[in-house]
């Protein structure tokens, strides 16, 4: 079988990852990633013997005494798919690169606008949708949880109004000249854009959402309120949905696991590169009822890992490598997902 | 006139507030402040002239030379009124210490559960039902934030229910024991306590709430979903509805509001006495209301200084000094309260 050869456009947070998952699959090929600066992150990926390029200046690695392949184009000559994983709004100016090689896929990150691509992608919500596409956008870290427990949801109970407040981390660990101190930053516009964005995926569900962002790298926190057409008589019923869904992951303060940083200490205690949480994770002992059936719940969200899955079966849709059941299956234990929970331990309370 | 005698128990970060505001009323006197150890804002009390008493450990305050006025016991008997100003759950035992004064009026804070006392009291929603009671509890600041937003727009719309993401600072400023460096903290039941204590003062209003800890000293944050029984037709009836309301206060990222650090800001550089807002605050420009007519909105409420208004006012209503309209005044005036809008330069975007 000729794997499909990926090329991973901006070896950043979101690129490392990506390219990692790639080796991971038997059906894909890294064929190269590319770097704008000669750093410590150019230097880790010739370590692993990542075909590296450089996006613009190759002097400025030559002069590192780092060994790059080639340029861009180069690079792209030699790909069946882009991966885009500039930074937001960025994208938008690759498509002008990117169309001048006409076999090329392209998949952009959810940092550019929705009108990038004539899909929006979520592996669960919507495979079918980008089979054969030329260039899809997998939506962001935030709208990607919301898409995985607001769509199977949706299909058992109906959601009636879903609404959504949405407490964003600062900057990612690394992000040194980005953050906030000692403040509570609310994003000044209602409804935020992730509930514009999850329309873009799933156009049935009514949802609105607030957000704001708050003083921590470890993770987004969303509090949502479900209401529904027809309630589940339990919230059984709710985490039952969920219990065979790899990419959902339970957490409980009865073990411990309080805070996002619990969280992380977890993926990292459990071996995940980099500590990375591909789940969405939801408080199981914090998931409610009210008196109309109406569901509250907390959920946390890794912003640099969540998309991961996505990306994979991005690919595989866009080049028709496997229907969605074989792909989210190779996908998920390419990845070892689901393993965190070291069940019984975790999952009997 | 006679002045009320008013004890203040418990000079700490809401108690030298409640002692400050007390000093500016025409109608009450304070009769002292007491502190259970002799530090920094023990010789604040005595620089500023208060009268200070022991709460349990005179010897102590000998030993550092500060003169104290007697005991605890000692200050309640020259007292009409305490303000139970003692750390959250410490009321409940202090109780007994002040039911040996058969004249004296209690008045509780809101971190003292709801059955300490027969009304739970927000000014703006229940005064009358404070008058002549002799124990009363003024509901904490992210209650006494929502009562004064619901009750007025219930009144006018009707609210069908109400759903309140609250991100809680971590610590106030001077708390150094207590923290959360980099993480989100949720809550882990729904509804959230805050919800159930808005239900306390306004029983009629259907409200469900989810909360967290955030890393920041400086202020709550609502993200706040309304849904009305009839819809208003534009935002500007939302801001109407406040426009002559001291206790709330508009602030718009169009003047560089955007964080809770910028409120405090602005706070110090009108001169607010500790850069207090008594005000709950209300970004002018993140109000929307979506398709269906429901209101989204984010508000800001500092955490130290809400509820002081509230407790001048429960004063005056417990015993029965004066009318709910005079007493609102009265402490609105003495506190300088809406002084902040510096209209029309605030206001006018």
């Amino acid at each position: 079988m000729n794997k499909v050869r990926v090329a991973v456009n901006g070896y950043g947070n979101i690129g490392k990852r990506v390219a990692d998952a790639i080796k991971k699959q038997p059906d894909m090929e890294l064929s190269g990633v590319t770097k704008a600066h000669p750093d410590y992150s150019a230097l880790e990926a010739v370590h692993k013997g990542l075909p590296l390029y450089a996006i613009s200046n190759p002097d400025a690695f030559f002069e590192q005494d780092i060994a790059i392949h080639g340029s861009l184009p180069e690079l792209l000559e030699r790909s069946d798919v882009v991966i885009d994983c500039s930074p937001g709004g960025i994208g938008r100016a690759n498509l002008a690169i990117y169309s001048k090689y006409p076999n090329l896929k392209v998949i952009f990150q959810g940092g550019e606008d929705a009108s990038i691509a004539p899909v929006s992608f979520n592996a669960q919500s919507n495979f079918e949708d980008a089979i054969n596409q030329n260039i899809i956008r997998v939506v962001s870290c935030n709208t990607t949880a919301l898409c995985r427990i607001l769509s199977p949801l949706h299909d058992l109970f109906g959601i009636k109004k879903a609404r959504v407040g949405l407490v964003r981390r600062a900057a990612d660990p690394n992000q040194t000249k980005k953050g906030l101190m000692n403040a509570w930053y609310p994003t000044a516009h209602f409804p935020s854009h992730h509930a514009i964005d999850v329309n873009t995926v799933l156009p049935d569900i009514p949802i609105t959402s607030l957000a704001g962002i708050a003083p921590t790298t470890l993770m987004h926190g969303h509090m949502v309120f479900i209401e529904f057409t027809k309630a589940p008589s339990n919230v059984k019923e709710i985490v039952d949905v969920f219990s065979e869904n790899k990419r959902v992951f339970f957490v409980t303060t009865k073990r411990g696991i309080e805070t996002t940083a619990h969280i992380k200490d977890l993926a990292h205690d459990t071996g995940r590169s980099r500590g990375d949480i591909y789940e969405v994770c939801l408080w199981k002992d914090a998931m409610g009822l009210d008196e109309q059936g109406e569901l509250g719940m907390h959920l946390a969200i890794d912003q640099q890992a969540i998309v991961i899955p996505e990306n994979i079966d991005a690919i595989r849709a866009i080049c028709n490598l496997a229907d969605k059941e074989t792909s989210l299956r190779m996908t998920d234990e390419s990845l070892g997902m689901g393993r965190l929970k070291i069940d019984p331990l975790l999952l009997t309370v």
